[in-house]
């Protein structure tokens, strides 16, 4: 199928619609297409070009909103946020606002891996941004409708109990390139020794310790454990 | 100093010529200022903002300059020459051709720390290209002379007789991200194992392996080694 198949172009056209752009958006409908086509359809029309550069156009988008949204944090805070708001969690659960999955054409076998369907989603959703983008070279076709889902994933980060969850965003990290889990080992401190801080906690990815905090109950603890090792070793 | 200081002003309008840009592009000028004046100037008005949507547009730039230079090349291989593309070195490198150390305001102590050089005008360049892309949302500032910069360098990589070079882009990251350097490992296959490869590599950070390869050469293995680690370890 391709967009000649007048199936898919009407398709492709309610899924712009739903994004909430004008039926005359300047649209590159042949990349749109080649967005939502996965490997296993074609070796080499499928969306892999189109995902590497989305990738770029999301953390883009999500440094302008943050910049925009919140003009007075320290950048550093900015970093952790925004590995969190392109996560391949995140990209995929704006890709299910759109109920991208439909439009994503792919073999049998891979509809049916449920445990690859995130990164799938997340790939595919850079993909059509990518496509979007390079539609006009702007980000026109894109920041109307990203910038309000990028905000509020913002907030909702920065609402959650624990401020910036530093402990998933670690462990989204190391299960991404490492395929395994950090653990934290905690010890409670002399109380003499420190006035404010009750426990001490590492973290540590398989015998390499990637960092340490102190905290007043365990949870913050390794929140700052988790902290230091983020901004230590996260590419961001 | 600021933009306001007429000798300021007019350094930075010389830069923009440099860059190869009319005297009338709507450069946001207060944005350019921020972006050459280091944290040891003023610890709210620097840089780092800049930077940190300059690192999203020189990605999206390299990601197009690849697709646009060789649409047939599988994505794999453009992954790895984005990373060597936009790595400090190749951004310092980027920022010397125009001088740019000149325009950048910080403490007397930074300017003689020559370790840091490098990631300081990186950090610099990034900064330029983030206030080049805000002042008009487009890269419209940026790619007239960044593409054959970029393209430039693609070439010089791909010239390169190691090809796309994996030892060095993964000592580029593995310093960057550890403070380390990997280590390889190299053995001598039976020659009636193998009809082509002769050697084997392992490539190692601290105790833990990160890939290995096989290869005619000693050389070549390392390679073989260093492209397995690369491509599955580094955040692309």
């Amino acid at each position: 199928m391709s967009f000649s198949d007048p199936r898919r172009n009407k398709q492709l056209r309610i899924l712009i619609q739903k994004l909430g752009l004008p039926e005359t958006a300047p649209v590159n409908w042949i990349w749109l297409d080649l967005a939502l086509t996965h490997p296993t359809i074609s070796q080499e029309k499928n969306y892999q070009q189109l995902e590497f550069v989305g990738d770029s156009v999301v953390r883009l988008a999500a440094a302008e909103v943050l910049l925009e949204t919140y003009p007075n944090e320290p950048v550093g805070e900015f970093a952790a946020l925004r590995s969190m708001m392109v996560s391949d969690r995140t990209l995929a659960q704006f890709a299910d606002n759109f109920g991208l999955e439909r439009y994503l054409l792919m073999a049998d076998h891979v509809a049916k891996d449920e445990a690859g369907r995130v990164s799938r989603l997340a790939d595919a959703f850079e993909a059509v941004l990518g496509a979007l983008y390079l539609s006009t070279q702007t980000m026109t076709l894109i920041r109307p409708w990203l910038d309000g889902l990028l905000k509020a994933k913002a907030e909702e980060i920065r609402q959650d109990p624990a401020r910036q969850n530093y402990k998933d965003a670690l462990q989204e990290w190391t299960q991404g390139q490492y395929k395994t889990l950090p653990e934290y080992r905690v010890k409670k401190l002399d109380p003499l020794d420190s006035s404010k801080s009750r426990f001490l906690a590492e973290v540590l990815l398989g015998d390499r310790k990637l960092g340490s905090g102190e905290g007043r109950s365990k949870k913050a603890a390794e929140q700052a454990a988790a902290k230091e090792a983020f901004l230590k070793f996260v590419n961001i």
